[in-house]
């Protein structure tokens, strides 16, 4: 899966020299939207989906939703699914607001209007599971699937996730139990579970308490994990694990050399080669 | 504080009366403007902020951005506050991307573009203390403030915020205590807890446990919660607590009678009124 979490002040130049509109934000909104075609036209045949990082486009203002929109259109053209990152989480009537905005529409006296149009997006727990309810049953009215926060990949992850109950087991196995039991029947689950590749010392237990879950996991590359540590995530096959890089992508060619387009394709390539390997 | 969560199908006649703009979505976004400028305009004199719920303007689209922006300046030009809830919580790049764009600015090569202005935030601590850790700087860089869920109002808050942990106490007791350390020296800390209104048990414990901490208190009103309970939250003064409502504020004349607006205004009125005795 394919990060996309573009800095304005880090584009691949011949993306920033294509940018148009009036003003600093209409501009950078453009030349973000470039760059992340050329990156999904580059890296993309070697992945089943991107995963566009919400704030990196929120940040740009109402110029930064259509270049939003517009990277999420040019992906599907590619054929890719795409993951909404996010990592929502409210009560009733705000979570309903977020899976209109995300994967579904909004009924207005005007007419209805289309929300962004993803195939998943990421959900925090920490509310209950009556807030994960109503994202995964807006999600389900709009055949889309919930990757649902369970153990991530930064070091604070160990401050609450890790915390040992008195009922015995950690926060995390609590929460991944409830992704289990709130998945629909089937093969695999329609409620995913996010699952940092940074701990892979977690990631059995997490196949043992989450048999039918695919995982989303991130922290390769950049943030030190290795896909060869991974292999429990694949025990359901190569579709229960979906492994994220993002910059480790994007700027491939510091380390490999050549064209940023080239160096990326070649990385992603290889990750694929990588996971697959697992599967 | 007055919540504004507007609900596209369910405006204040007059203000969707004034819609404009082409297709649906710029004229349901114009009608959600002008209908939160309406409250604001007979509700904001009793409140000293507004609290947008940032995915109400998101499922709009950039037309919704636009909306928002324009909610946003109307309340700071009545002289009040703006605190926006999306309870974003995320991993180092992504949190810094979230106060750029909520609270900062961004820089591109094309010039800084500003962010929605806000001056608080809402944020979810479940990934841990790094990652509240830089929405924290990145908010005192703009002299803004963040909000930390730490037991939020709806029944499900019982599933993980309520586990007890196996070192004593519960989790979001231990989320408090790291709300208290977080927050800088002074007679009010800047970091706030999010407190649910619906379980006035706890917040005498949540007090102890941070004394010079602000709480913003929803959940008054429509999801149940009293007023008169929360006695403890104003133990530092006034300033001490933040009630917040919305629903029962915009639909007052539903019980009420008489217009929407004077309505609101006598809602507001007699919600400041509970508080204020209180403190």
């Amino acid at each position: 899966m394919l990060g996309l979490d573009p800095d304005p002040a880090r584009l691949w130049a011949e993306a920033a020299s294509r940018a148009g509109g009036n003003g600093p934000a209409e501009q950078a909104a453009s030349a973000v939207a470039a760059h992340c075609c050329d990156l999904i036209d580059a890296a993309g045949p070697a992945c089943v989906a991107v995963k566009p990082q919400l704030a990196c486009f929120e940040r740009l203002g109402a110029p930064g939703r259509i270049a939003l929109g517009a990277v999420v259109a040019h992906a599907k053209t590619a054929g890719l699914l795409v993951l909404a990152d996010g990592k929502r989480g409210d009560i009733d009537v705000s979570a309903a607001a977020y899976c209109q905005s995300l994967v579904g529409t909004t009924a207005t006296p005007f007419g209805d209007v289309g929300g962004l149009g993803a195939d998943a997006f990421t959900a925090n727990p920490y509310m209950g599971a009556d807030t994960l309810g109503v994202l995964i049953e807006g999600a389900r009215e709009a055949a889309a699937g919930v990757f649902v926060l369970v153990r991530t990949s930064n070091p604070g992850a160990a401050d609450f996730e890790d915390l040992e109950l008195a009922a015995g087991g950690t926060l995390w196995e609590r929460v991944a139990e409830s992704v289990d039991a709130l998945g629909a029947a089937g093969e695999l689950s329609d409620v995913g579970a996010v699952v940092g590749a940074t701990a892979p010392q977690h990631v059995a237990r997490m196949r043992e308490l989450m048999p039918r879950t695919i995982f989303l996991l991130p922290g390769i590359g950049a943030q030190g994990g290795r896909v060869e540590d991974l292999a429990p995530a694949f025990a359901p096959g190569r579709a229960g694990g979906l492994v994220s890089a993002s910059r480790s992508i994007v700027f491939a060619s510091e380390e490999r050399g050549g064209s940023a387009a080239e160096a990326a394709r070649e990385q992603a390539e290889e990750l694929r080669a990588a996971a697959w390997a697992l599967g």
